[in-house]
């Protein structure tokens, strides 16, 4: 994570390829369109850079397998930013620096456009198994990042939360953003083929640090360094670290979950690189303003 | 098709376990019962039972795995529903007779729902592999799945061409209608682990008279028999086979396509019992004022 490795060129290049299939010459224009607005150019990866680095510290045997599982969890949360974004949820005109898609194409394309991305994620999984031992792992990924996405606990569910008079935050935070870096780090160990369920608590602790960034940057930012809107928490009134902890309990929260996610990493053969990726993409977490007392 | 046979609970008791595992009890509330209203009770099932009655036909082995086919299908059509029967497409205010899932849950648990029934759709895929044969045949489930519902062809492209300034009708309708049909068929023979290709123009056929009669009935029929609203395709001058050729045109068309469904099925051992059924089916496609002619 951070700079630009072959890993990350790889990745590039197979996300275009899924999103050039389903925005190829038969598609309706409009919504060809918004299917690459929404996913070019990206944001920081962080997540299929998490399974891609999970994968690999488990010496998967399978590349193309975890190339397609990464690709699936980035199609899924730009979904989920294609949702949240409408009207009846945020109502954000701006993403990572540009118009949101219902902003540039309209509701009803956002809305499609949301769900072709859910679309071809899950074929992405598919056309990811080439191998008999890629075949076997198919049913564990499609669990795993089903679990991440929909119903009861997935992102779904954590932006359904919001529509219940009664939310427990640590609850609601760990469906909207905790799912699917869990379903991130337990992918690229179910691509690698080893047993996924170690992998869970390095994403609970991932997402949770991102969540509680995520928070502080809502509220310190201004919309322009930030490329979408801010200060939404407390317009919308929900639920967040900020508004429970204030600003510097929030920071001192999210250097304890840095170390507990450096804590949190299974044992596997290539553990202290992993190490290393997730302390650089942890460290990017804490705003620059906050650092003076970061580890 | 018709009747209550051991198939159809079967299918039903399948539809229920995928529902109970999303709506289940660490499910948002609203999410929950939300799921269940788009679900249950449901329409006439016919794109289930068609993916169904392909694999019966031709023999599978995998019983499991064709019922999470036809739990996929049914769930990704109820998907597209929830979805078309928002303010931003429709905006109709009933479906299958209750209220549409966004006037009685709100926009943004509709928006959801449908989100975590197209994931939903793809988990129940992964749960119904398991032996080495079903393993073998998830990736062209999945790929068969996904062309259905997703880009550049399937029910998303579909809608979104209603978005275009110009479109023609019989690529609109076979991406709007045709893909799930062509899906279903294609999924029964893919389950069944035969050539799915030689399938896919019986999902044509009668994905194409299933539309025509489709428009057939918004045209004549009244909100209260049909249990959504009717005369949509006028009021939101949308291209219809009753716009084109006017009710009695659309009829002798409708009444040829059946014909045409009934050549279209490939041969298989249940080709007999399977013509029955789908002669059945295509039957009551016809309203009862027009069916004078029918063959």
């Amino acid at each position: 994570m951070g700079g630009t490795t072959d890993t990350e060129i790889a990745f590039e290049q197979a996300l275009a390829a899924v999103i050039g299939h389903s925005a190829g010459p038969d598609c309706p224009p409009l919504l060809a369109q918004a299917l690459l607005h929404a996913v070019f150019p990206g944001g920081a990866r962080i997540r299929p850079k998490l399974c891609l680095a999970v994968a690999t510290a488990n010496q998967c045997g399978e590349p193309e397998l975890a190339l397609a599982a990464a690709c699936a969890i980035e199609l899924l949360h730009c979904a989920s930013l294609v949702h949240d974004d409408l009207p009846c949820f945020d109502g954000a005109d701006t993403r990572r620096g540009k118009p949101s898609v219902h902003r540039a194409f309209g509701e009803p394309i956002a809305v499609l456009a949301g769900d072709a991305l859910i679309v071809a994620g899950f074929e992405s999984i598919g056309r990811g198994a080439a191998s008999v031992d890629a075949l076997a792992r198919l049913p564990a990924l499609l669990a795993i990042i089903g679990r991440g996405c929909g119903a009861p606990m997935g992102i779904c569910a954590g932006q359904a939360w919001e529509s219940e008079p009664a939310v427990d935050l640590v609850r609601y935070h760990q469906a909207k953003t905790g799912s699917l870096f869990v379903a991130a780090t337990s992918a690229g160990a179910a691509a690698a083929g080893v047993n996924a369920l170690p992998w869970r608590s390095l994403g609970e602790c991932i997402g949770a640090a991102y969540q509680v960034a995520d928070d502080i940057q809502d509220a310190i930012a201004d919309p322009d360094t930030l490329g979408k809107p801010c200060h939404q928490d407390e317009a919308l009134q929900r639920p967040s670290a900020v508004s429970e902890l204030g600003i510097e309990g929030a920071a001192d929260s999210l250097r304890k979950l840095i170390e507990q996610t450096m804590d949190s990493i299974p044992p596997c053969a290539g553990r202290e690189q992993l190490q290393l990726l997730v302390r650089a993409q942890a460290q990017t977490f804490l705003p620059k303003s906050l650092n003076r007392r970061a580890a």
